[in-house]
């Protein structure tokens, strides 16, 4: 069976597809801190509830170097930099596909979710970090490295982020950014200025990805996205700094994603089901 | 024969492939507040210089419809706005492909300068105004409408761009900008504070396009890209910037384009070989 798995800092989720073609997914798996361990336990996880994987999608956290299956950074989780999912092969026995969690968040919103049936679908995951993904006729969008816009930088002099630049996106909008910059978790924020500000910021990244990629929908996925009245702010935000496009141009459609905290490991199913 | 245009503000550049591969072009034809008096003038002098047309292609100024062959926007000749390409048609008795005039230039580079034989290439027009292009695989990408990343929003509360938008990178960088921010022409500006300020602001634009498309190479085009010592600060400022990426994924070949004032011209003769 073909497994797709979405790997966060804290816990896994796993999934396949099922022969109603939905999905069956099992979420709160923990991320070891051993890279290895977590293997072992996966292992378990996926023979217990799926049976035999013969494929593993694989989402993760990056920055990655998806030619070498490898984890560049992890400042989150000290024991994970540097790993290679090489060695979960030898483990789990069976092929891996390395993507950026990111990616497989908007592919599989594109697939099955908020962007069906769209050409070009751009979104950020709003969590612990922001993540980019850009999906054009059907195949994940990577140039020559791969996509990381969540880390487009708004103010050179701003808030230094977690991966050593200063003024990122993620560096105002991220579950940490906000806690950093304003004193609480968002789950606890209720200060609508906050999410003003992070909805402005937020629509000031939808209008740079518009002018620069010019998708035909724009999905905002993660806990961040699910707060409430943020989508509207973001699209007043949005409209207001947009004007170089004529009123014959379709504005691009800002919505939030039908899986936000599933799309990821959905994305990993459907991922070898498309190429 | 087939003639490339490159229409600006103020003139007009037309061009043809001449039998040795090389290029044949006749610049500083005047480009009229009359459309259509235009036109007529553009007919005599590709007769004269070329012979009679087979098919136009015209890059020009924005905003565009490039389906409807359209300028839907010209702040600086208002007797252009709303006018179509297909009057022009009748009048030169050829078809007409319209395109944005940065993407033509970054085309031109991409076949003949300096993104010649890279994959993904990006880059800045920048002159009266900022025009943005980038090129995949050989083909110039639109998007749903077009890219216009001149006018990515680097600050919503910032100076007021041509576009009616705040902030625009155009807002800062234009030659325009320049004077309305500094007080002088950019060709009579010596003091090297003001282009760095200009550097910085170019090289967060290209930071933004980096994580966001993940070029290969970043041409900058355009009378401005030639002060003298931009190039240099612009990278510079950009290696600050950008951190996100792994010593490992190759940092984007920043450039200044091979044929600067003429690559847009190229571009429109080079683009009907290639497609």
């Amino acid at each position: 069976v073909q497994v797709g798995i979405d790997i966060g800092a804290q816990t896994i989720k796993i999934g396949v597809k099922d022969k109603n073609g939905g999905y069956k997914i099992k979420t709160g798996i923990k991320t070891e801190p051993d890279f290895i361990k977590t293997a072992h336990n996966l292992k378990r996880e996926i023979e217990k509830s799926f049976g035999r994987a013969s494929l593993l999608i694989i989402g993760c956290f990056g920055p990655l170097d998806l030619t070498k299956k490898k984890i560049i950074k992890a400042p989150n989780l000290p024991g994970w930099a540097g790993v290679s999912f090489s060695d979960w092969e030898k483990i789990l026995g069976c092929p891996i596909i390395l993507e950026n969690d990111a990616n497989l968040a908007i592919f599989g919103e594109t697939k099955v979710g908020a962007g069906k049936g769209y050409k070009i679908v751009a979104g950020f995951t709003l969590g612990s970090g922001v993540g980019y993904g850009c999906v054009i006729d059907g195949k994940i969008y990577h140039g020559n490295w791969d996509v990381e816009a969540g880390h487009m930088v708004l103010d050179p002099d701003g808030p230094v982020c977690g991966c050593g630049q200063k003024g990122c996106l993620e560096a105002y909008v991220s579950a940490g950014a906000i806690k950093r910059q304003f004193g609480k978790e968002p789950i606890y924020m209720k200060d609508e200025r906050v999410w003003d500000f992070v909805a402005k910021k937020i629509a000031q990244g939808v209008q740079i990805i518009t002018v620069s990629v010019k998708p035909d929908v724009f999905v905002l996925c993660g806990g961040i996205a699910q707060h409430k009245g943020l989508l509207k702010r973001v699209k007043t935000h949005y409209l207001n700094m947009l004007k170089i496009y004529p009123k014959e141009a379709a504005e691009t459609k800002i919505m939030t994603g039908k899986y936000i905290e599933q799309a990821g490991v959905i994305g990993a199913i459907e991922l070898p089901m498309s190429s």
